[in-house]
């Protein structure tokens, strides 16, 4: 049984925007119109194909391919990044018989501009290939530094049919070089309304990738597509369906999520970080982001070291009004600073084991009060020394 | 002619907080009260001796003596450590007969406690050597990872006499581990009185200090204490004198916060981010801090890569409404990115031998208006391998 949903195809090839020969474009097709929603960057410089996509999912709900590429991001590019958007558009459309706002665009690699002329030459190559490469050729395309391809699947039955979920992402937003970086396309064979689907997936996504960071460098180029074409025969529309729905979408984007983070450039760790007993969840976001950003408490867990004190600074710098009294910091299970006061246990004995571990876990409860009940997880990775070797020579 | 205030003098001595011997604990003493100011962390977990700094001088605005250590911050030690603090104070206090209020503490070093017994002994040992030690002396006992030790002095005429400003620092509160570490003394022999001496030194530090940045960790125990004695014999009162007073107390701490950014842990560029066009200074200064504190940025600036797209995605991800097509930014004098479009310009070439450079200027303008006016600079380092190094495993 295929994890793959009915009615997509895909199409890869290589372009040359990379100075080795490897995939870099990818084309997707659905047999039929699907219902599509997405997310995009809150980046204030938004990249070409994201002010394309936008623009034309504002004219139409259903869409059939979706047209992305590694390498180039075509993002701060200005209106000649808009007009070379199109223009590739354009010439898939003709290609395939496909009117040019049925296709999505995204792009993700190095700042600046494309190269038009490498664009029409590749598209009729991957147009050939379309229907040949699987969906892993499809998830190989679209890295950049990615170690990895990074897909998820889901299937759930209703009644005597099954739904498949697909999700196919690459590197972090945060964590890739440049910025121009995260990417998914997140395939469901489900029938669906525009309005439901476009709700779930902005409610999966908040909880997924939203709560993931590497570097806290938001992408010009940011892009989640979610498509549900219908190929499956199966028509959610009970609020019981919606959930199941919404449970397994969740569950694909959040496996992505991790990968992303698992994958960041140099990262040795995936550190949790929950936050809990704060007034808002707003608070608790804003702890766990200054926690998970300081660059003093990432390259403590990537030297294994139970440094708490960074971790209560980096909490007392939030911004977030809050009782120092009521503060505990928990590493890997073993509370280190309980209700404002350091521990005496021997916490490094305690901790030389797990702090080796791949996954590290950091408890952070703001207050014990019975109306502070808001928390916050937000997964992120370490900062060590392939990180400054992959970023400080990126672009030559 | 000496730059040293008059009236003030130093003694040092090591005390053991180090695994190897060196001077780590200074005491400075002037001879007469002098009227102190002092700026500390805004982190909501300040340090035992910053609590206890600030209810001394809540108390009394002249102080005679500074009791002042590295490698150990009594930093989220509760109860305990105002206590110890206080113990510490009494002690100095008796043998140098003073008042324990009349010394002002401050510590850095790894965020936990301080070892009682330590203290007790070193603290006469650095008595005797009153009067013995130099300024740089005592700026050396203060030093943390620090490469050197940061002085900078003026000296201001009034009429026949002269007044002299010294000014003392360690590691940026930002640059070095464990967040416990931006410590300053001023030491200035004019007379003044206290309201228009903590006023002066309040905006010199928010023009100084407070626009440098590294890691965008703010300390536990950061303290800039500031003592005026009066030993030169000049009160100054008239606008004029404390404005030349002011300029001269500005300098002083201008040149000390660029040596903190020149000296931060793996850091081998000074970067000069210039933000102006904004619709308010708070603007400004976010937009500076978000681009300073992006690891891309600075991983970028480490690699000399000329990377703009890394600057315009932090602009745009700041959180500051502003019109993309109002931004430019030039790099070093080099135009990359001008009214919302990318240069045409071979700017690798142009860059190339500027980048090489220890310091490195970022022009950011976000708008051309005339309306929008405020402008803010911050100093921030670069992120390279030195950093992690000494990061990941400064504990142990």
């Amino acid at each position: 049984m295929s994890l793959i949903p009915k009615g997509f195809s895909f199409g890869v090839t290589s372009a040359g925007f990379y100075p080795t020969v490897r995939n870099e474009l990818g084309i997707l097709v659905s047999d039929r119109p699907a219902v599509a929603a997405a997310t995009f960057t809150q980046n204030l410089f938004p990249a070409a194909p994201v002010l394309v996509g936008k623009a034309i999912l504002q004219e139409q709900n259903t869409i059939r391919a979706v047209l992305i590429n590694a390498g180039q991001a075509n993002a701060c590019t200005g209106e000649q990044g808009i007009a070379d958007c199109k223009a590739m558009l354009k010439q898939l459309a003709q290609e395939i018989n496909l009117k040019p706002n049925e296709i999505l665009p995204a792009s993700t690699g190095v700042i600046g501009g494309i190269s038009l002329d490498i664009w029409s030459k590749a598209i009729p190559k991957a147009v050939k290939n379309l229907g040949q490469a699987d969906a892993e050729d499809f998830a190989r395309a679209i890295m950049t530094t990615d170690a990895f391809p990074k897909m998820a699947a889901k299937t759930i039955s209703f009644a005597d049919k099954e739904v498949r979920v697909l999700g196919i992402a690459k590197g972090a937003g945060m964590i890739c070089p440049n910025m121009a970086t995260m990417l998914s396309v997140l395939l469901c064979d489900a029938a669906i309304d525009t309005a439901s689907w476009t709700a779930l997936i902005q409610r999966a996504v908040e909880k997924t990738f939203n709560r993931v960071s590497v570097d806290g460098d938001t992408s010009t180029n940011d892009t989640v597509y979610a498509l549900a074409n219908g190929a499956a025969d199966v028509l959610v529309t009970k609020i019981e369906d919606m959930a199941l729905l919404e449970d397994a979408v969740t569950a694909v984007l959040s496996d992505l999520a991790y990968m992303l983070v698992q994958d960041g450039e140099g990262s040795t760790k995936v550190i949790r970080i929950n936050v809990c007993g704060a007034a808002s969840e707003a608070d608790a976001a804003q702890v766990a982001r200054t926690v998970g950003h300081s660059q003093l408490v990432k390259t403590a867990m990537y030297g294994c070291d139970a440094n708490w004190g960074r971790i209560v600074a980096a909490i007392g710098r939030a911004g977030v009004i809050l009782d120092p009294a009521m503060v505990s910091v928990t590493l890997c299970g073993v509370p280190l600073f309980v209700l404002g006061q350091p521990v005496t246990t021997d916490f490094d004995a305690l901790l030389e084991k797990p702090l080796k571990e791949r996954d590290l876990t950091v408890d952070i409860s703001l207050s014990t009060e019975n109306t502070n009940t808001a928390s916050y997880t937000l997964l992120t990775s370490d900062l060590g020394h392939a990180y400054i070797d992959c970023n400080a020579s990126y672009r030559s």
